[in-house]
């Protein structure tokens, strides 16, 4: 069996009924090595994150080829797998965002995550259905955890949300997808019912609103990611420690609780 | 004037005599643009962060074409001058240096780094000669800023080590460096010394033994910088929320200061 195969396993079998996966999310070599040594059982990937700490805004305006370069960098420094952040696929067509995860899996992912945002959830069903068949032909496996952005970009009435996450979960398990990814329902009570009605491992995202671990898990929820979290905690801690030397002239958020060299050395020795 | 060399002189005259430049060094296009949106004049690297952030120690081992490629995407998203820490050259032979350092000025560079480390110091004196000798003939300028490791590297027994780091400072200039950074050095009367013997702009790296600004400038200080230090505060936040998300199933670190989504995807806007 192939790494690549093994990893994509060994992801999926994380997030089997009855197991909990926390991902803290990574945008960089560092920040994944840095969550693998932290006991990170996997690593998944921030687009937004990825996308800022190269210089762009989120919403596929990096550059395909350096989320790949990227996605190698983090691959070659941990062990566990690793799961990419697609966004879209980079297409409005099923067999060029094929194209972009396969590349994607050829630098050494496991898993990916793709949304439907603003495009039909049909596209996604259909972008889904040409992956599983690409990498089917090319006997690779591949964990797609599909995200449905009803309630993360309000594209429906309140009271139809919860149906329509339902009724997208089962049309993206049906064109092949390994999880679903409902990102912005925080509810205990709705999660529940797209658990049941959704034969999908369930993600949730972190947000102040979401419930505790324990909760979440009592609710079969499988995965629980950061998303851009981690990467704002870490860049929001950058910017502090800036604004005091740049405007107080002063050192203490520099050093306040910050890792030392050797220790970050060592991550990479 | 080409950019590069409105850069260059702009850099320059940011650590001209009776000023003080604070540089808290960036490591990617993210840290980058935060820092000057928080009012950095000019932007420098450190060589640890970059190297960290893509998954390897410091010391060269970083490829130098991943340096270069990351010194373009700082350059790209912002305005003012960037300084790219260029370790020791990436070469042991001045011309081969030379071509190093040519190819982060052609990645938008207006000053580098360069340190003699565990070489002699008249190797780094070759080098600084070999690359200026190298930006005349293309008519390119560049801040040269040399950095001696007496202190920091602990080289010489320490009642020699002002001495040396002078011995150094008026090789270095000899050579057509531009500023002298004499890291691990924190005494202010030992730095009044050098400012007095090495006519150069001088460069103190901050760590906690370091004394406040303003001492530091009437002192003759003309350029501070954060070294890894701004990057350890942030991945050092990106452990704490992993490790309190990670073992104890909390958000608290995630949301305790981050920055906002809106707030990073306006930075690249």
């Amino acid at each position: 069996m192939t790494a690549q195969r093994e990893n994509a396993q060994t992801f999926r079998a994380l997030q089997a009924p009855g197991k909990l996966l926390i991902l803290p999310n990574a945008w960089d070599a560092a920040s994944a090595r840095a969550a693998e040594d932290a006991g990170a059982a996997a690593i998944a990937t921030s687009s937004a994150a990825v996308a800022w700490s190269h210089g762009y805004p989120d919403g596929e305006m990096l550059p395909a080829a350096t989320l790949i370069a990227a996605v190698k960098e983090i691959v070659r420094v941990v062990k566990v797998p690793v799961s990419a952040d697609g966004e879209g696929g980079y297409s409005a067509d099923p067999a060029k965002a094929a194209s972009f995860v396969a590349a994607l899996i050829d630098s050494g992912a496991a898993g990916i995550n793709l949304e439907d945002g603003s495009a039909p959830p049909e596209l996604l069903a259909a972008k889904i259905k040409a992956i599983k068949s690409a990498m089917k032909a090319k006997d690779v496996d591949v964990f797609i955890n599909a995200r449905a952005d009803v309630y993360l970009c309000n594209q429906v009435p309140d009271d139809a949300k919860l149906a329509e996450a339902i009724r997208r979960g089962n049309l993206y398990r049906e064109a092949g997808a390994d999880g679903l990814f409902v990102p912005a329902l925080t509810e205990l009570a709705g999660i529940r019912e797209v658990v049941r009605a959704v034969d999908l491992p369930f993600n949730s995202l972190i947000q102040k609103a979401l419930p505790p671990i324990a909760e979440l898990k009592a609710a079969g929820v499988r995965r629980v990611s950061a998303g851009a979290g981690i990467s704002r905690a870490a860049y929001g801690a950058a910017m502090r420690a800036t604004k005091m030397l740049l405007e107080e002239g002063k050192y203490d958020a520099i050093f306040a609780s910050s890792g030392d060299c050797p220790e970050f050395n060592k991550l990479f020795g």
